[in-house]
């Protein structure tokens, strides 16, 4: 089944197509088919040499390598940045869960050049919201443009999951003039040359240090000054990876920097979040690329791969290695969708956003890992591309938050709630467009597991033992009930007859680890270790 | 706890140690010690050095990274190259435990070195097994004294899994004198400058194709003529990697190369598979060793970096991730420990070589993978070492037989027979020697899960697709049973509140994957695309 098919499939059983003539079924297939054919022709014959080949500084700057720069050009040439932005100001408006299919598709086709793009709408969408009408008239025109990529700053040296520590300081002088001092690390794009300009959405401290994340506040800063000039940001470093070599990590040195405040001292981290719910969606689709990437890939080798006389796809390890990818792959991308279609509801947005790319990332490593073993010895030479997947994959899991400290958020802020409430909700709808007896069986049992695990994390004051376990249950309980309605969907065919196959696999293969996570959630013991 | 305490207590408590004064536990400890010092000084530094220089090709001949050739020059004259080698031969003698010991330690500090020289204990196993007196005579002293180290060339580009279509053909001429012809690929140390001279032992067809794995014969293959002549063997290329990158992985051609016969025509597979459980009870110990490497450093780590005000090793998930590292490295170990004790027993051996090669390995994977979450975004930079080590621990799941291959294995050839018998009976020992209700409880529940698992998976013509669940399910049971053996130990004080304390862990948040698996395997459906 080819990717585009699955995708507006995926987007019909998830409420992921806007009823809106613009973006019915037809129209979303043919532009995401034009898409992919740009993708497919100059976007996805760069990653492996890109990636060989890594980013360098050279005169103080960052060169990414080659074929980026061109990429770029064309990606601007033909508009297909646009997709994203807002008609409002001349983009093409794209609703989000299509959005997220687009997201999927260049992070599958290479993950570093969608990151140097990716943080555009979410920065257009921080300036509209908290940006001055002079300040969105100056900013939003050069990000349409294309001449403009934007960068997001929160992570220092001790302050990484802790955004409390955060030492780089905003000063305002006489004239009302903002500038920034302090070091940045781990700033993807942080510097390149793609695009002719850069704006930086740096957090940093306007208020005292004991202030914590109140004392916080967003600016907008460029790499360059109004009359051309570098602006005192120096790039300290780029950072060895393990893998994204095409995507440089910067440490940046602001000093004493021109900035401009966005919205009022403190907002800091109310803006931020703004950008990071719709980073972390992004992330949650980065993982499900590379899960689809690595299905595709391995895939195809076992159609052509043959051992004792027939493909290898015929193997039975094999095949469980593959449906276990293409049930997980399909999984993972309607939860994305579904999240993005539910963006507005902000209570379950806050529920599904740490959820989804937890599991999704979960699931990319997952993937690629099994992608790795079906090819066997071949999965781990570069050639095939799998072990490129395997390590770029990697690191969806560690940013935008650690899958670790999303899954404190879950059991410290959304259990028993608002947020948790509206995720009952969701869950139960899916149980209503339940299409069979086993699916609604399956997904009805799965809540139940997670219902009993989650009493008994709340149960215990110092839930940190099992906060990894519960955030597992209720990424396989959101996966299951998504499942439900991939299996609902209105199709006929071999497409129903793939869908029920894999249904009845996820029921069988997948859906059974809730067990094993129940039990873990009802049975916490804390360690001499653990503080909470 | 150091690594020493606890490999000393993991082999008093697995039968490990011997009876005799040679090997008891205060003499092991002290030869451990010392081979750790050589090790911690000489063998480890080097790692990340030789890893990023790589192997290259120069005039045909293959060069190891610095230090390798240098490090390999103190092995030998330190003499810690005969730690495994029988006293018959000039060798230490060291039991078969206290060699897995030994190649964990040197294993954990440079898996590429230990790759290189690891192969001679086996080889010598088959030369005495197989080899006329007069091959014993010429073959063995060179390998013991260290200027001769030994391959092993078994796949094809075809031939993979599937031995039986090895075509690189054994010839003899009038004068009874052998030669080869055929390629080899993915051939670990198939060409080095660390000894003077490489012995290859060769698996090549001697019978008709039409005969399968049965016309397959062994021979050994000098690198080097008696004359000094090079062979006719040609280093064609060695192979890119996702890790191990100071390994070199080699194709080569042989063009009518003089060997010798090893044993008899058509032997060949028996005596390739002595070798072979040597060698996959050594890529289990591999395994282990990934696993102690990425617990220890990821403890030092989260002992020193704080958030928040306090050291991550106290946050909740990050406590559990260390407590996940360190049982299942502790569980590990004692299955590689207890399987080599357990090495003279045919059936048995046959049994828990592939279980424990899958599951070591399989944790060398996770673990290594908690340790670059433990970490964080530093995880995913080189200079901390762990990305290596997931890197390096990849291929475990991959050469000495996919751990796919091996759970076809467990479930086409073990199940049902003689070695389940005898798998059953060492499980039953386990739970003779429990020192709780809970321990004992814990075990008898696991193998009531396994019963009824195995009669599910034997009872379908086609298991393929509940091999790996079954596979999984078989290595935590036995995971299980050694962990009780730990819990057993006759240890008091801070050791054996560190073992009850990860025991109750144990039970509390990894056996219960049992559950799950068992459900796994008995809710089996084929996909349309299998066959078996």
């Amino acid at each position: 089944m080819d990717r585009i098919s699955d995708i507006v499939l995926t987007l019909a059983a998830t409420g992921g197509l806007s009823a809106a003539a613009h973006w019915d079924a037809a129209a979303t297939e043919s532009v995401l088919l034009a898409y992919k054919e740009f993708i497919d022709t100059e976007v996805a014959p760069g990653n492996g040499p890109a990636d060989r080949a890594g980013c360098r500084i050279v005169d103080g700057r960052v060169r990414v390598p080659s074929p980026l720069p061109q990429t770029y050009k064309s990606y601007v040439d033909l508009g297909w940045h646009l997709l994203p932005l807002p008609v409002s100001i001349g983009g093409i408006g794209a609703p989000s869960p299509i959005c997220c299919a687009g997201a999927e598709l260049l992070a599958g086709a290479n993950h570093a050049f969608q990151m140097l793009v990716g943080l555009v709408p979410g920065a257009i969408g921080v300036i509209e919201r908290f940006g001055t009408q002079a300040q969105q008239d100056a900013l939003i025109p050069e990000l349409t443009a294309g001449t403009t990529l934007a960068t997001m700053c929160l992570t220092e040296a001790d302050a990484g999951s802790d955004l409390g520590a955060i030492r780089t300081s905003g000063t305002r002088n006489e004239a009302g003039e903002w500038t920034l001092s302090g070091e940045k690390i781990f700033i993807s794009g942080g510097d390149q040359d793609l695009s002719d300009a850069i704006v930086h959405l740096v957090l940093a401290r306007t208020g005292a240090p004991a202030e914590g994340v109140k004392g916080l506040s967003l600016f907008a800063c460029h790499a360059q000054r109004s009359d051309g000039s570098r602006n005192s940001i120096e790039v300290v470093r780029i950072e060895e990876k393990l893998g994204l070599h095409a995507s440089p990590t910067c440490q940046l040195r602001f000093a004493g920097a021109d900035a401009q405040l966005l919205g009022q001292p403190g907002d800091g981290l109310k803006a931020m979040f703004v950008m990071m719910n719709h980073a972390r969606l992004d992330v949650a689709m980065q993982g499900v690329a590379h899960a689809a990437q690595a299905h595709a890939l391995a895939s195809a080798y076992a159609d052509q791969r043959r051992q004792g006389g027939r493909v290898i796809a015929r193997h039975g390890d094999v095949a469980r290695m593959l449906a276990e990818m293409d049930a997980l792959t399909l999984g993972a991308r309607a939860m994305g969708y579904r999240a993005a279609a539910l963006l507005e509801d902000a209570d379950l947005a806050a529920f599904l956003t740490p959820v989804c790319k937890a599991f999704c990332t979960d699931t990319a490593s997952r993937v690629a890992d099994l992608g790795i073993q079906v090819l066997g010895g071949y999965g781990y030479l570069p050639e095939y591309g799998m072990e490129q997947i395997w390590r770029d994959a990697r690191v969806t899991r560690l940013y935008e938050g650690t899958n670790g400290v999303l899954a404190m958020t879950l059991v410290r802020r959304l259990l028993g709630g608002a947020s948790e409430t509206a995720f009952l909700e969701e869950i139960d709808q899916a149980l209503s467009l339940s299409s069979s007896t086993q699916a609604h069986t399956g997904l009805a049992q799965l809540r139940a597991d997670w219902m009993a695990a989650a009493a008994a994390v709340r149960a215990i004051p110092e839930p940190g033992m099992v906060a990894a376990p519960l955030m597992a249950l209720t990424g396989l309980l959101y996966f299951g009930a998504c499942w439900v309605r991939l299996e609902a969907a209105q199709i006929s065919g071999e497409q129903a007859e793939r869908m029920a196959r894999l249904g009845q696999f996820v029921r069988d293969a997948l859906l059974p680890d809730a067990a094993a996570l129940r039990i873990r959630c009802q049975a916490p013991r804390r360690t001499e270790n653990e503080d909470g």
